[in-house]
């Protein structure tokens, strides 16, 4: 196909269909909380599927709950190629983490319909299930089970905190769509791209509009229970204590040391920390807290994460602790042709690009291991994301959901 | 009265009173959950009501919700003698702590009745309002607001965590006991005795029964605001975060060591600590946590107290940091002529005591500025308290409530 052959995405239509889908788990504070499949969650998936049905698209749903748009090729035999993301946020998290990766891909399905274009693969656009893992542990579960890293009834089985089943929301998406037909997991895909946010600083500081993912870092998570004595704060002197919130905040200052190297490269985290019985007046007898390492070092993950477990029982004090590795995820190199195809179609578009690393994980992960596999990053405002103020800029939105559609289109033209 | 007057209590009753009470909010772990005016602490209030009914006690209730139970004097220009605790419990709390001072006084009462005798002065059994804290801070806001040391309806406006005010568990407190009499707030009492377990080691390691409590530590509480910032966990550097989490644990590790002495006086805890947005992959933009710092001396509690504020504010880091103090209360010393009674109480009837200084705050702080006060200590198993694990022997429940009865009975024959 020539190169002015390629559609032309609509930039107005994706940033209405951005503002709307932020009207749904909208926060005071401008940002979105739209846990994965809460009936929030679910009305995202609704909205999107009406908007594929006044299309004509097909609707399906796989048994893990990840939703599949489908435009057909013209050779019904070919595996579909295929872009998407997830319509779930973090806790209080920004209007653009997810949903643009969705909608780029929604958008360029509409794009290639406008123009009339019959493709020879069949396009898809994709919301994979419970990316952010804040509501079911593990996060990316959905592309996981899909591609066979993870055990379906495994995921299925998850609860939130409120003892909710994965299978029961599951149950509760397919039935708010009634019209949606059953895909099944693990359907080979011929190419998977996936557009994102790049949730960190680099892009706007280089005043460049795409960035060319080569890879992602690899992530280890582990979860800390210490268990001391709850006794009473005003009688029981210092030497009886068996405080777990001093063993807990020694463990973290200590970790903090180990995990610590010049570079900056090395990104960890104590996002959840909790103390029990959380009263003023009594010393805590619990406390329990999440580690969350990443790198792009295969060696660099094992070795720092090993030591997680020791750090921890070393300053663990007259308390008790135990540590559980709770997931982990290999670094991803995506493969060259993918990287090359992807830079190439920003710099015929001209948009400034620059080969970029995902510090954050990603869906495209694990479809990484089953089909040639890329992602495209757009700025996003200060690298502010997981946050309220999560921002994008309409131009860069349009920007990368124009190479998205370039690279579908060019992929559902390889045998 | 000769000493052989003096009734005797009877200890198998106040023990299956204390079972019987332990039932009322019992957790699955042995211990005992009442909150401050809960439906469960109600239910407290009404079995002991039914047993000062059955006995044909008056039973009033003042506006703060302190419940008095009175047996007559002979005579009615006296004012009372009496004695009394608290029936709420901290979260997961203990079976003894509170309640024993309750059921001691009531047995005291009860011991007097069954043995015919007409004090002087009429005899009160007093349950303060609120007492720990737990549900509406500051605790002991019944006996301070009774004695005029906080405004009552500073009091009655205070919400706990799922805006319930005091005013209306007030009001349901009453509607439970619509046969209950009105007391006025700051009715003059002639003296005030609390009996309570000691919620420390000292007794136990000593071998001793009684402990004889010449005065309270002083208190200061504190709130702390960390905020920073929110952010992706896995994209943000170290350089960029402003961690909450962080700066919140190096205002902990910092205060920990400034409060540290070599003789182990001092008491330093904190027992909130609370981390948002709580997710393991966001990087923490707020945390908060409570300070709470006892000492029994006026000036150290002014110095170190006067550090916290520095202290947080020296290990914000790129973190904004307010410290609040939420309450204090200065040390107490219970007048001698009180501890002498009640040393000479125990020592008559045998039981091996010892002075002793009080770390938790009690009740008895805000009686004794208005009328003479004083305390008895009984053992608690390993000193621990605010604990389900409490516990406490009924041989010396009965000695603790021994000594409230022979000291009440002497005070209510004074002038």
């Amino acid at each position: 196909m020539a190169d002015n052959m390629l559609p032309t995405i609509n930039a107005e239509r994706i940033w209405q269909r951005h503002l709307e889908m932020a009207q749904i788990g909208a926060t005071p504070g401008g940002g979105v909380h739209r846990l994965a499949l809460t009936s929030q969650d679910i009305a995202a998936h609704r909205l999107l599927a009406e908007w594929a049905e006044a299309r004509g698209f097909a609707v399906e749903i796989d048994a893990m709950g990840n939703m599949f748009i489908r435009r057909p090729g013209s050779d019904p035999a070919l595996a579909p190629v295929a872009s998407g993301s997830h319509t779930d946020t973090q806790p209080n998290g920004g209007r653009f983490d997810g949903i643009f990766g969705v909608l780029a891909a929604f958008e360029a399905l509409e794009a290639v319909d406008d123009a009339g274009l019959t493709t020879r693969h069949p396009l898809e656009a994709i919301v994979w299930n419970n990316e952010e893992g804040a509501r079911f542990v593990p996060g990316c579960s959905g592309s996981a089970v899909y591609t066979g890293a993870m055990a379906l009834d495994d995921m299925l089985d998850c609860r939130d905190r409120d003892g909710v089943t994965m299978r029961a929301c599951v149950d509760d998406l397919r039935a708010a769509l009634p019209a949606a037909g059953v895909r099944e997991l693990g359907r080979p895909l011929a190419g998977f791209v996936e557009a994102h946010i790049e949730q960190g600083p680099e892009l706007e500081a280089n005043g460049n509009t795409i960035g060319v993912v080569g890879g992602m870092q690899g992530n280890r998570r582990f979860h800390v229970d210490v268990t001391g004595e709850d006794a009473h704060s005003g009688t029981t002197p210092r030497a009886g204590r068996k405080d777990a919130f001093v063993a807990a905040t020694d463990m973290a200052v200590a970790l903090r040391e180990v995990f610590w190297d010049d570079e900056d490269v090395v990104r960890f985290t104590i996002g959840q920390f909790d103390v029990l019985p959380g009263a003023k007046s009594v010393v805590p007898g619990k406390a329990s807290f999440t580690i969350d390492f990443r790198h792009p070092s295969a060696e660099t993950l094992q070795e720092l994460g090993d030591r997680v477990g020791p750090v921890c029982t070393a300053h663990a004090g007259p308390c008790h602790v135990e540590t559980h590795e709770i997931s982990s995820a290999v670094p991803v190199d995506f493969p060259k042709p993918m990287v090359s195809r992807i830079a190439a179609a920003a710099e015929r578009r001209g948009f400034a690009s620059q080969p970029i690393y995902s510090g954050a994980g990603h869906d495209a992960r694990y479809l990484a291991e089953t089909c040639p596999a890329g992602m495209v990053f757009i700025p996003c405002w200060r690298g502010i994301s997981h946050n309220e103020a999560e921002r994008a800029e309409p131009s860069d939105i349009a920007a990368g959901a124009q190479v998205i559609s370039d690279v579908l289109v060019e992929l559902a033209e390889l045998p």
